[in-house]
């Protein structure tokens, strides 16, 4: 097992990963003081649900826990108030006090609907991030916590620090290919923005990482969870440094924003908007080989790297002036200037991003 | 004008209360430095709104603000999900952004429900509260904001601090007598746990209060504002003392639960409540005196002292059980020692709240 701290003075907390936390999971709770008198609330979706509720519960009620559980639809749409609503009430039914931790199992989803209940929950309760997917080993670090706005997403939110990250990686064996993938998207943007080893590491570990062998994905998590760590702990709260862990998401939400719904995952999607962020950088001065080099490390874990053309280039640029990093009328961009290192640069044309949207449609 | 600062390290904020304080809201703005390109939202209730609303908004956009507003129905009932979706659905239509405010002008419903919507809106922006009632200046002091859930009040929320809070005592004036009561309550219970001399201040100048003559109640808002406070800033997140402002609350909370609506007014239920307290602070040892000292303090204000026949004592203890301050399986009560001097008190058996309750039909 690996051990990260991340640092935030009397909000810091343990990242664990390794193989068979699940089944240790009250013990870690204890080590953290999460009260055993009060119930502790489950969040899960369907799918991890059927895997690996049952575990938990029966080794948190081993532990001298008692466990209450709310099950939620697998999918964005359950980032909604009205199934925030039912959690809250979940939690209220169960009886949970404001001694209380709420324990998300499941992916970001989870994560995010979770948290934003543990944030609000009696003006805010404890949490555990207990992470189910690779995607998650982003969301799962920095305390970002929320849910959907039909508007927007992630409108309605908090900061709301964890006690505690388990990440058990037995529970990635049961993920499809195609979402093993898009997590591993997330993992080499921290190498991206932070490493350049490290983004090296994921492509030349594609095989491993893609098979899900144990070791690579511990190596591999431990490394993008500390880059975020290490973001995060510098700028909590998002005033600038933690701007860079957008690397690829303007264009990206923006796909997301506007194709159908399943079309792109979220890792797919920051996919091609990272090759896009690549374009824009040599667009400003990077070496041209950047754009090639991205693209190569992307195809490697299976993630695309163009835009299909039917998504019209104008409803792309809408959807990124309501993205809620369009601030005071100018687009604030994540950019490359070289793997392993980024900018954030203000005030970007919306003609030059309306180029690289082109180009990103004519290399598919 | 009086100001004072609520001292909680990075996050303090000046308190000004004074006459016409509504006509220089964008000077005190700009001197905390709210940005001026980003549009400032403005929640109200209908009440409040026909009488101040223009005037503030004509004074922030002679400030250079940008003002949007959104004005919800009076009372309660609008510190619900539903209402707090619309109110995030004005923001985000409003093209709120991360350096907005959100401002609440009016009493505890609004500030409530507007500093929930501060708290949350992408994941926190800042807030502005201008109280326009007695008893807001128990809610604007402190950072509690949230709404109600169905089976629960205040269930979800948040600690959020005020970058200003701007009390003009010109705008108690259209206040009705009986809330007028109602908001004295709150204003004289931050003596009874605090400060013996303002609690008798508060019973000798009750005739001036009620009559709203703007110097006592600058005094007595200022007065309320600082042990509250001075309460706030040694306990900001509610671990041990800031317990201690719930006096009368538990009791309060639960007839406000089980009377019908409009039945009593949130001040008049803590009024009962603390002469429920008293009686239960002679139980434990105190002055027996305490239970009348108490009664006049509370009758000298117009408000109501004893409990009406026909609420039912077991669904009043009932209430109790589910009241956010039973924790972990005691009843915890705060019981005043003597006038300025109270005690949080764990384990209190239900038996002895269920006489409490009793005596308190017995004199009405």
């Amino acid at each position: 097992m690996s051990t990260l701290t991340v640092q935030l003075g009397e909000r810091s907390y343990p990242i664990h990963i390794g193989r068979g936390l699940l089944h240790r999971a009250g013990e870690f709770l204890k080590e953290r003081g999460i009260a055993q008198k009060s119930p502790l609330l489950i969040v899960s979706d369907e799918h991890t649900a059927s895997f690996y509720l049952a575990t938990l519960e029966s080794n948190l009620q081993k532990s001298g826990y008692k466990t209450e559980s709310f099950v939620v639809k697998p999918g964005e749409t359950s980032k909604s108030l009205a199934v925030f609503e039912q959690v809250i009430t979940a939690a209220i039914q169960g009886g949970l006090d404001r001694h209380s931790a709420v324990i998300a199992l499941g992916g970001g989803v989870v994560g995010d609907l979770a948290g934003f209940v543990a944030a609000s929950y009696m003006r805010g309760v404890k949490f555990v991030q207990i992470p189910t997917t690779i995607l998650a080993h982003d969301s799962s670090v920095g305390g970002k916590v929320g849910i959907n706005h039909p508007l927007a997403k992630n409108m309605i939110g908090a900061f709301h620090q964890p006690e505690l990250v388990l990440y058990d990686v037995d529970t990635l064996s049961t993920l499809p290919p195609r979402e093993v993938s898009a997590g591993l998207a997330e993992m080499i943007k921290h190498g991206l923005i932070w490493d350049a080893n490290f983004a090296y590491w994921c492509r030349d570990h594609a095989a491993d990482l893609l098979a899900l062998d144990a070791a690579a994905l511990e190596y591999g998590l431990e490394k993008g969870c500390s880059v975020k760590a290490e973001v995060v702990s510098r700028d909590e709260r998002e005033n600038d440094l933690r701007a860079i862990l957008n690397l690829g998401h303007t264009i990206g939400h923006a796909i997301e924003a506007i194709a159908g719904y399943g079309e792109f995952l979220h890792g797919e999607a920051i996919s091609i908007g990272m090759v896009g962020s690549a374009l824009l950088g040599v667009k400003l001065g990077a070496d041209p080989a950047l754009v090639e080099v991205t693209r190569d490390m992307l195809s490697s874990l299976r993630l695309p790297t163009s835009l299909p053309a039917h998504l019209d280039t104008d409803r792309l640029l809408e959807a990124m002036m309501h993205d809620k990093k369009f601030k005071e009328g100018s687009i604030t961009f994540v950019v490359p200037r070289s793997i392993g290192r980024v900018e954030v640069v203000k005030d970007i044309p919306v003609s030059d991003i309306r180029q690289v949207i082109e180009q990103l449609k004519e290399e598919a």
